[in-house]
């Protein structure tokens, strides 16, 4: 791949912060310029390594990036890339690191300038942090970007985008904006919501004789709340879909256990971990 | 502590085969014997240094012991304690590692001589994995030992058993059989019935896009079915009751994002965080 220009990082956390400390790293980019909306935030991730320069001024920030990654909230998406898009130079690729995407690229299709510079991207790591503190140059090794172009999408920045991604690390995978939500909402965002129903009903009381079933069943709901309900709302159908599934797992655990029925519940198990199995060890 | 002479473990997997080994690491017994119905399977923790001698015969093997440590199924315990206390020398201490507690207890005090021996205890460290293979002798380090004396417990034998616990590593904390299996039922009985649900409504063809949040919050589904029905079936009425007060959080989440009640969802998860953030940070 050919060294990028400038690129412009909008939201400057653990996925923005590490997109630049990656970057910069391999010397992927002319230059990184970081833009947000907090100078302090701002400071910190130059300080860290993550971008070479900073702006409070989104127009400014895109004025001449050849590549724009949106990392803000996913609430704030669509905004931020129509405002790159009309801010950027024509000829800029427009992408974004959010966790939802149908409700995202139904907003941007709207705009035809943002559409035509735009491929959604969803690359597939993160933390229960937040902040740029936590980002890391090799967050994205080996991990699934899930890009979900649209039939706007122009082919050459398709391109553009496959290549960008994989320059980090990614392995690339494409889909429907409707199919990534949906399969998210089983892997990570119903899951998320477990961690924290499952955090709300062990008392503190019984926390010294929480083992490791407790710590990585609940690991996640040290997660932001404002960013997960931003998630859990944006695709609130797919989540409550995954919800509705997961009861019917629950009831059939419930039923088989209320029945002292062994043998319905050794099946039911079995047929979790078969799946699980399939995932792979994870030496944990 | 002085060391011990003969230390009898019946049932060479996991957790008996890290008692094993730490026993013999730290050189607090003058030998190990392990006891178990499947000869190819003490021939292993015999190579793997998890024990000295070996037998198929329980009687033997407890026939010289100090302390006799029951490490078998919690459905086979109570079975193998009574067996443990009627062969064993007079003054021997018999103590379990079983993950449910009120079950085994009840069905030992019935037996006089098994219930001066027998100090039911706990210590909370394992795996999702089995097998001696996976034994170490570091498993208990740090790890809490909930010990269950009951009235009938001589006070000679519940300082033995602590001593012995204790000298693995582990820290003593000491309740009721009803409280530990209330308590168990919420950190890890009911969670790992969550991990099998959970991997229960992913499909593989999702699995390329799941990441941490399905990874941790399903790892314990790897755990053995027929094991885990066994400790699930013992400790039946508190992992319903666990499932009850789980179903109550899942419907107040539900409820929030139906509702698209944002401030809901929000203080909900807030709530749960809470609680998460107490248990401490774990570097994951």
């Amino acid at each position: 791949m050919e060294r990028l220009g400038t690129v412009a990082i909008i939201g400057v956390g653990l996925i923005g912060g590490s997109i630049g400390q990656s970057l910069r790293a391999r010397k992927l980019a002319s230059r990184v310029v970081g833009v947000g909306r907090d100078q302090a935030k701002l400071d910190k991730a130059q300080r860290l390594g993550a971008i070479d320069l900073a702006t409070t001024d989104p127009a400014r920030g895109v004025a001449e990036a050849e590549v724009v990654v949106v990392c803000t909230p996913v609430t704030r998406i669509a905004v931020d890339v129509r405002q790159a898009a009309a801010h950027g130079p024509n000829g800029v690729l427009v992408t974004d690191a959010g966790s939802t995407k149908a409700a995202i690229v139904a907003a941007i299709e709207a705009d035809v300038r943002a559409r035509n510079l735009f491929v959604a991207a969803h690359p597939i790591a993160g933390s229960e942090r937040s902040g740029v503190e936590h980002a890391r140059a090799d967050l994205f090794d080996g991990r699934a970007c899930v890009l979900t172009p649209g039939e706007s999408t122009p082919p050459d920045l398709l391109i553009r985008a496959r290549s960008f991604w994989q320059s980090l690390g990614c392995r690339i995978t494409e889909m429907t904006p409707e199919a990534h939500d949906a399969a998210l909402a089983l892997t990570s965002h119903f899951p998320h919501a477990l961690a924290a129903a499952l955090a709300g009903i062990v008392p503190t009381s019984a926390l010294p004789l929480a083992g490791g079933a407790y710590r990585d069943g609940t690991r996640v709901a040290a997660a932001d709340p404002v960013l997960w309900a931003g998630i859990l709302l944006e695709n609130q159908g797919a989540v409550l879909d995954a919800c509705a599934a997961f009861r019917d797992q629950l009831d059939t655990f419930h039923q088989a256990l209320s029945d002292r029925d062994e043998r319905a519940l050794i099946a039911w198990w079995e047929a979790a971990r078969a799946r699980r199995l399939l995932f792979g060890n994870d030496g944990s």
